[in-house]
This record gives C-alpha cells, structure tokens and sequence, in this order.
C-alpha cells in the first residue's frame, strides 16, 4: 500500500484559470477504465516540456518535442493510458500524428498545437482508433474543475490518484498552480516521471517557464527513483495560462522566486507520491548524501544506495543490515574514496565511522528507526561541501508480484 | 531452485597434487555447519589473485593483497564464512592478521604465507576466537580428496556446493584443475565472485599464472551478475603446485593456450554455477550483445539487460514482455544510438527491428522460449564488430524472501 500517500480526493484539487480537463472510457486496455484524457489550455498559454533521455523514447515524445518549437503555441494536450506507443516504428509515429490532428480538427486547431502522450504497455500497436473515436467525448466534458478526474484518467498501476495545489500571493493577487502526474514502476531521474502536468494561471513568459521548469524537475522528478529503469515514455510539462489577475512576472526577481519555489514544492510533492506510490512499496527513504567534492559524486552514492535490491529488499524486511549501505557507498564509483572519514546515519543514529560500526551504535536503534515507515539514510562524505538528496522506495513481493502480472 | 545445476557430489571433484583441504564446523554464525576451511599449498607453488573494486573492500582483502606481494610465497589460506569480516575498522584488520598467524603458527610458516577470506554479513565483528580455536581441527583432516567438503565450507546462501574438474593432457602428462565458489547474493562483475578458488598441478611461473587469471576472470566472473551488487570481499584466487610430471609451461605457447583455455572453462562453469543458484533464481538467462563500436558498449547494453528489475521479474513470470528489453537498451547510456538499425532476438524469434516489432513475430513464438529454464536475449546493434556475453538470472519472490531473511 501507498505509504503515506492521502487521495487527492480528500484535499481537492484547484481549478487553473484557462485550463479545461476532459475525460472518457476509451477501452484502450481494459474496460470500465478512465483512459484518455484532453486538457486545453486558452489562447495566450505558455507551454514548456522535459522528456526522456531514453534512446527508444516513444513515438508520442518525439512528436511533442517537435511541436514543442513551433508556433502558433501549444493549446492541447492528449494523453492515454494502456498503451505507450514506444518501439512501434514509422506507424506509431503516425498514429501519434493522427491523434494530434483528431483533436485539432475538433477544436478548430492546427495539429502542431497539440501535443500528444502515451504510457503503458511497449512494443504493441497502439489501437489508434479507439483514441479516436473517443475524443469527442473528452471534449464534451471539458471543465475547470476536473483535475481530480484527469488524475484518475492517468494512472496504469498507480493505486491512489496523485495530485497537488498550491496558491501563492503575488502582487496582492491569487495565483494557482495544480499539478497531476501518474507512476509507479519504470521510475528512474533520467527526467521526470512517467507523466506529470502542472498548469499554472501565473502570467510568464516562455523563458520564465522554461527557466522554472529546469529548476523545479533538478529538485524534483530528477531525485527519485524505484527501479532505476528510464522508461521510454517519460514526460514533465509545466503550463502557464495567464489568467490570474497578477502583472507579468519577470525573471530574477521576488516574485519569481516565489512563484518558481511554489511550482517545485507541487513538484516534489507529486515526484514524491510517485515513491510513496512505487510498485509495492511499504518504506519510503530519503537518502542524503552530504560534504561530497561536487554534486555529481553525492548523486552517485545517493543512488547506488536507492538501486541496491540488498538494500531495497532489507528495508522491506526492516532489518537494519547496514552493511549493505557500507557496501554500496564502496561501489558507488568514487575511486579516492577514504572510507575511513566516512559517517554514516541512520535516522538520528550514528552507525558507522572510522571505516567500522560506531562504538555507541546499539542494534536496537536501528530496529526502532526501521520499523518507521519513512527512513532517512545519512552518509557524510566529509570530503566537500555538495550535498544532494534523493527519495526511493523499498523492495517487496509485491514489486516482484506487481511486475511478473503486468500484462495480464 | 538452482536452475541446471547439478550437486558436484555427482561428478567428482578430482585432488590436484600438492593441495590440501581440511575443514571444520566452528559455530561463527550458526551451529551444525562447515564453515571453516584450510587450503595449503606444496612448497614452490604459485598463487595469483583478483580482487573486489568496492572501496569498502573487508580487511582479508586488505591483507591478501598485502601478503600476495611478498616472498617467500604463499603456502596457505583461511576462510571462514558467516561474517564478512568488513566494515570492521582497525579491530577487523587485526582479526585477519591474527588469522594468519595462528595459521602460520600451527604449520611452522611466516603469517605472510596466509592469505585470509572471509564471506557473510558486514559491519560485525569477526568472533576471531571460534575461529583461532578451530584452525586445529582443520589442520588434522587436511586431505588432497577434501574438494567437496571446501565447497560446502565456503556456502553462505547457496543451495547447491559449487565446484569443477577438468583434466587435460600437456607434453603427453595429465594435468588437473579443480575448482570451488560460492556466490549467491550481492554479484556484480567488479572482480570475480564472492569467492572463487581455483588449482592445478600444472608448472607455471607467477608471470603465466598472472597472465591467466587475467584472461580467464574477463571471460567468466566478470561476466555475471545477480543483483548488479559488488561485494566487498570478493576474491578469486588461482594456485599452481607444480606438481604434475610436466615440464614448465611458457607464456606465448601451445601448451599455455590449452592450459589458458581449460582453466577459463573450468573459472566460466563455476560462475554460470553462481548465476544458476542465484538467490532466487529460476531461469538462466544469458544476454549476447553484438556488433557494438566497442566492448564497452556491449557491456553498458548487456548489464542495462541483465540488472533490470522489471525485465528479471517479467522473465520469472515468463512474460515476453519485451518492450522492457528495447527500453533497457534505449537507456544503457549509448548517447547516438539509432534504435531503428537495432534487432532484438529471444531465443531464435526475431522480436524487434526497424524501431518497432518484428512483422513476422507471434506472441505464441515469445511464449515458447520464455517457457524454458535457459533463455538466450541476442541484442544486434549493427554498428560496428564488438561482441559479449553476459549471464544473469531471473528476479522472483524468493530472492526477497531470502534478502529479507538474511540476517535472521
């Protein structure tokens, strides 16, 4: 079960000025499903995208890619579930056109202005025509206030929904930012999660998105893992409409800063729920890595700590086996590693220094702080002044289970 | 279950002259098992040794490297199984020193003789005194046709005793290799297995012997993985006595390459025999990666294969889900790879090219071969002439169940 992780239903979701969401049932994989989802966005909107380093990136991410730097802007998206449209060659590429042009041709749009989505299952033909003939009854329901029916819409092994709003003052008005996004395993920071959207009614300009965008990703979906496996159809779009009441706000100054550090809480909040909603997750780690020479190197550590299956498995079972974690940090690949200055936490306890178990370390600590459900790792480097953190999950039967029935 | 991987108790370990093996149970983590064991070598032999590259590499570790390079040469090694003997600071180098030296002591040699290995949990202390107690007991039942029994002394989580004979004929005189391992967790090809012990009788120089462990670990222990996991105490260790009825075998001629070839083949059936009793496993897989610019590359497309969670549980439930694959190889890390020159095979099905699904592949095809407890993926990258191989297992319930119970 999700630890720690609340339906989005019991804190609802904020409406986005100029964004409508729409909905339906397209059978796309499984019947009786909420699998196709349109948002649109008003006239004006800004639009700014990360997306998969993944070489066999899907179909759908390259067309956004391109449509990405073209005018007129952006002002749909189209996103199912059941089928990823990745490693299906020349025609899933057209099928994602052909998605793209069934939802220009009903909202009067150029194909270019819609970018189109996909996750789930690889390498199978995406049934093009289900999309199709669907959307019309996405965009009959179009509505402000459906971001809880478009997280829904979103989810493939997801269990609970994941969304997040946030509203922000900014001179002296309201600005609302909401944000979605779906898991749960394929999860790996090569950019974002699977699917994540936020919109936001703040009036920016591409740049200022684009600036946000980077800033929030770094310290969001870009520092979590569950399977160290990048999928192929990884996207992260950020949306501004505009349509707040507020003054356009510039780069470098308080109001960015503001606005730019409330887009990347909803941020984390939403990579978060990603973990805390991993495949078969009972534990949800933070991992700090702390006084390493650069960030490069803590990263390294970070997530030969949140990859390890020894230690993702010891987790599950709550058995402090802290070796593991010693082991990791040695093969992480920092090769002048000293392992003697190295300390090493786990919650508040001290439980290895001078290359050895610390001599005030007693096993029962460690029980006490694995029985938690939330864990922090902390490993000083005590080498440097970088620091970085990254969020994980553990390692179940039920990962194993969730993953050996995915397609069935 | 280990998958094809019969008990060597079937085929019997052959005694290579000037070795001797004595054992005994000395109760270090649990009672009623071998876990001590007492290798010694006939004056003049040769020993050669590769190590684990985890910076937390345990204290024996430490000291074989030390002792490996002195002289008078090596006459004897310790290994205990039950505790790592790493993570364990200044006390920990202690204890295997203090190893050694009871060892030197009882059989009236200098403590650089020895060389220490210890296997099992990290980060507690050694109980050095079971194990000083016990040499005695070792010492009194070394015996040339003890092989057996050392394999079943170095077990820590496999099921199966793992070793291997091979006899060859060189100058028209027989020369023996016998070899013992033991794995089953925490496998990653950053120098050899947990442990792996190999000997012959045939007459070589240091130089030679160096040369062929160099040659025959890239071809074997660095071509395995179970969990992508470096342990900090992996060794592998090839000893000759030159004690077989042959003149000296030099570098550079035909009695090296079939002395070379026949201790690869005996170091690769010992580290498939790893592979085979994975923790957990129940499928060999083996992953060929071909026609890459270079070896590296192979490697970074075999390794994304093989330490994949989701492609490891998805062959546990021998599920031809293969999008898993194409995406694995989309995110090995070759930045210019073009995904459509790419052809994936499972077994002898052609699965994908062209970016997207074989036209001539059926799912009934996938199906067959995943039904199979060895499986072959062949990954075609047609840019260039380098080839490799590696092995690995299937991901299932028991390999959490096992890593979860480890310690208890």
């Amino acid at each position: 079960m999700p630890v720690n992780l609340s339906n989005p239903l019991k804190k609802s979701l904020l409406p986005v000025k100029g964004v409508k969401l729409g909905f339906a049932e397209a059978n796309i994989r499984k019947p009786n499903k909420k699998d196709l989802l349109v948002i649109t966005l008003v006239e004006g909107s800004q639009v700014a995208g990360v997306f998969t380093k993944n070489r066999f990136c899907a179909a759908p991410v390259q067309v956004c890619k391109e449509h990405l730097g073209t005018n007129p802007g952006v002002r749909a998206l189209v996103i199912n579930t059941g089928n990823a449209n990745a490693g299906t060659g020349a025609t899933g590429l057209q099928h994602a056109i052909d998605t793209c042009k069934g939802v220009s041709a009903i909202l009067d749009l150029s194909p270019e202005q819609v970018l189109p989505f996909s996750t789930g299952v690889i390498l199978e033909p995406l049934p093009v025509d289900r999309i199709l003939s669907n959307l019309g009854k996405c965009i009959e329901n179009l509505d402000e206030d459906n971001w809880l029916n478009a997280a829904e819409s979103i989810m493939t092994t997801d269990i609970v929904a994941k969304g997040y709003s946030k509203e922000i003052t900014v001179f002296g008005e309201k600005i609302t930012i909401t944000g979605i996004a779906k898991g749960s395993g394929m999860i790996h920071p090569n950019m974002a999660t699977m699917l994540g959207f936020v919109a936001t009614d703040a009036n920016v300009s591409r740049i200022v998105l684009d600036s946000i965008i980077k800033y929030s990703v770094e310290r969001s979906f870009n520092c979590i893992t569950v399977d160290g496996d990048t999928s192929t159809n990884d996207s992260f779009i950020l949306m501004s409409t505009g349509k707040s009441e507020t003054q356009e706000i510039a780069l470098g100054t308080k109001e960015y800063e503001l606005l730019r550090d409330a887009i990347t809480e909803v941020s984390i909040q939403l990579a978060q729920a990603i973990v805390r909603d991993g495949e078969g997750a009972t534990k949800f780690m933070t991992i700090k890595v702390e006084a390493g020479k650069d960030i490069d190197e803590c990263r390294k550590v970070a997530y030969a700590i949140a990859h390890s299956p020894l230690i993702k498995t010891a987790f599950f079972a709550s058995d402090p086996n802290l070796g593991r974690i010693l082991a990791a940090i040695g093969y992480a690949g920092i090769d002048d590693l000293d392992v003697d200055s190295i300390r090493l936490y786990l919650g508040d306890a001290l439980v290895a220094e001078n290359g050895g178990r610390a001599s005030s370390y007693r096993e029962e600590q460690g029980v006490a702080v694995m029985k938690e459900p939330e864990i922090t790792v902390r490993v000083m480097l005590n080498r440097g002044l970088a620091n970085t953190t990254v969020w994980t999950c553990d390692f179940s039967y039920d990962y194993v289970k969730i993953n050996a029935d995915y397609r069935s």
